[in-house]
């Protein structure tokens, strides 16, 4: 079992809070002032670690281990959502931080080679994963022409603005990096739900995003008999309804899906409908139950269409994002970590919300490891974990880190 | 049979149609300058017809026959949606004015007394069916102290800037008025999919509007498994669609629910819908049928909220109308006109729309007859109606009118 510093880990994670702070969430989008005032704070703390520590031209602060290597990379992010809470991302960026100087200081562990990255933009402010794709080696030349946030504000602007466009760009190792690690707060009740403290990640679920458009007869609702009606919110009703039949029928336990946005025309009581509109999204780990989910849902869409009186189409709403498996040697190694920290405190479980991690994984061996989250909130400024468990995830992460360093 | 002036009929229809046309539609709100004008135009009409007319303190423009009665008062509204047709309510004012001055001008017919009215703001701009519940001896004092309209404009401003505040209001003279009629566009598609020309009103319907609440638990829409969601949104799926089957249990042909509105919130596709609201109509004419759906409905909703997950709570949207019956030998006076003027081109049908009809039907016999909407199309400026379907509708009132009257 490898020692951390409990609570020098926690005093980094309240300074890097301070950035941004707003009631008990934080405001520190990516390159915002406050962002860019933490990546300049984390870059000190990283040096102080005796990590060669700089930030490189899309944002990323790179923390390289002065030994040779082989090294594991542990990263996350510290740019929040728009309104966002203290530990998603922050949580696995200071976990890293304190994992290389736990093992820098402690003579048995020395000589094994730790690198930090904090990634930027993880969280789409203007293009999402940015730091982790451009260290990667992905092309983000078209992404940073073509990339403006929420106030049409252009992410090649930003980046000239913030004196980063000119600084090289960090990358990928191919001879060094051995693997890849990240912790993160759960984002869901997974784990509170079962009473455990550790999730050894399976994989990163594949995403799918559709609109349903549904087009009827727009009509007064009193003088239009139910016989004659082409009423497209009914029509979206029974559809909807049935969609969630043929997919309990697809799922196992971690499939999701769900209708996060409905839009009836005009939207009046005393008038039928004459459009509607649902948005669908659904994930899972299985590329071969997503593909079984497109084609259950064009097939239902194919057979509502066919009825006649309203007419339905399907649009994909954003692109596929593919199942992403998480290492299983690295799962083994967190695994036995985990039982030795926590016995019995973890179980495995797929990641349903998006990481850099699941950018990292077709470069190299990744895995990752969750704390729970309280009440399964984020996003929210009332995102929180206990901070016995924060200590818990870090303890069990830098065990594995050491083990897996150790087997190279 | 009675003969009308068709020409003058349809000369003056359109005269009306230029107070307001926007293209093929009229935007006539009640109390605008444009409204105000063709009240003053519809007056003078009303004058050189030979009718005593007076605009009275609500806007109510009155056409007064010479003759001592008994009277048939025939009455619609010349006021329109804020964009409507050209048809919605300025029909059935110059039906009546067209059926008075025929009458007058035939010596068969000359002696029968043939009252018109044009109600104002039957749409509701400010406070619907204020003109014809003035006439009836409502309290409309209320109505008049509280009303605005959507711009915020106070009623009490506007009939004193018109001039109207301090006229005299017209009222049902109960020794003269002996029954109400109405003609008007069907505004639905029922005449049309039944190849008919003419509807005989047997009742208008009453209404019932409610808002469905779901109380659930907002949530991340990846990292939450469906086993513990509290997804508000999938449990109006599933209550919506439960309730069309119950009422589809209840209804008559006649029988209509419309899902007009639908919420979910906060409405993006990663984000379980925390709270949903549905807003629900529904009409019949029979008080028995109206009261077991709503008995339905309340035990649906209890049902839905017994299950636990997500709470369920119905409010009333609105106060309740009840169903009006037209009057029975009216309705056999039409029926016997149309299967004279216009054989088995008729058909007897609920009014699923509100008309001042239902205002005036306590107070004394009342009866609607409607002509065909093309497309079952209203509210909208597209409404329109064949002419020669507008001078048949006029042809059937005026022959029911002189056999109503000739029978006191």
């Amino acid at each position: 079992m490898i020692e951390i510093d409990a609570a020098r880990l926690l005093a980094d994670l309240g300074a890097l809070r301070r950035f941004g702070a707003v009631g008990t969430g934080v405001v520190r989008p990516a390159f915002s002032a406050e962002d860019m005032a933490a990546r300049r704070w984390l870059q000190a703390r990283m040096q102080a670690a005796g990590l060669d520590a700089t930030i490189d031209g899309v944002g990323n602060v790179l923390g390289r281990s002065r030994r040779s290597g082989p090294a594991l990379l542990i990263g996350s992010h510290s740019d929040t959502q728009p309104t966002g809470g203290w530990l998603d991302g922050a949580m696995g960026v200071i976990h890293g931080l304190e994992i290389a100087r736990s093992l820098a200081e402690n003579p048995a562990t020395a000589g094994l080679a730790v690198d930090v990255a904090s990634w930027s933009d993880e969280e789409g402010t203007f293009a999402g994963f940015l730091g982790s794709r451009s260290f990667c080696g992905e092309d983000v030349a078209p992404l940073i022409a073509g990339a403006a946030n929420a106030d049409g504000k252009r992410l090649s602007d930003v980046l000239r603005e913030t004196g980063l466009a000119g600084l090289p760009r960090g990358s990928l190792e191919k001879g060094r990096h051995v693997a890849y690690l990240e912790t993160h707060i759960e984002q869901g009740g997974r784990l509170e739900t079962a009473g455990k403290a550790i999730g050894i990640v399976t994989g990163i679920v594949g995403i799918r995003e559709y609109r349903i458009d549904f087009h009827g007869a727009r009509n007064h609702a009193g003088t239009t008999p139910m016989s004659i009606r082409r009423d497209a919110g009914a029509a979206l009703i029974r559809f909807a309804h049935n969609l969630d039949e043929e997919f309990a029928g697809l799922a196992d336990a971690d499939t999701v899906w769900t209708i996060g946005r409905v839009a009836l025309e005009p939207g009046a009581l005393s008038v039928i409908p004459g459009t509607a509109s649902l948005w669908l999204q659904f994930r899972d780990g299985d590329p071969a139950r997503l593909r079984s989910m497109v084609h259950a849902l064009e097939g239902l869409v194919a057979a509502h269409d066919r009825e006649g009186r309203v007419m339905v189409r399907l649009t994909e709403h954003d692109l596929p994002s593919a199942p992403v498996a998480m290492d299983s040697g690295l799962q083994e190694h967190l695994v036995a970590a985990a039982e030795r920290v926590a016995p019995r405190q973890w179980l495995r479980m797929p990641s349903g919300a998006g990481h850099d991690a699941q950018i990292l994984a077709p470069h190299l061996p990744a895995a990752m490891l969750f704390v729970p989250s309280i009440g399964g909130l984020s996003h929210d400024s009332g995102e929180d974990t206990d901070p016995a468990d924060i200590v818990l995830g870090c303890r069990v992460a830098a065990t594995a880190v050491a083990a897996i360093l150790r087997e190279r």
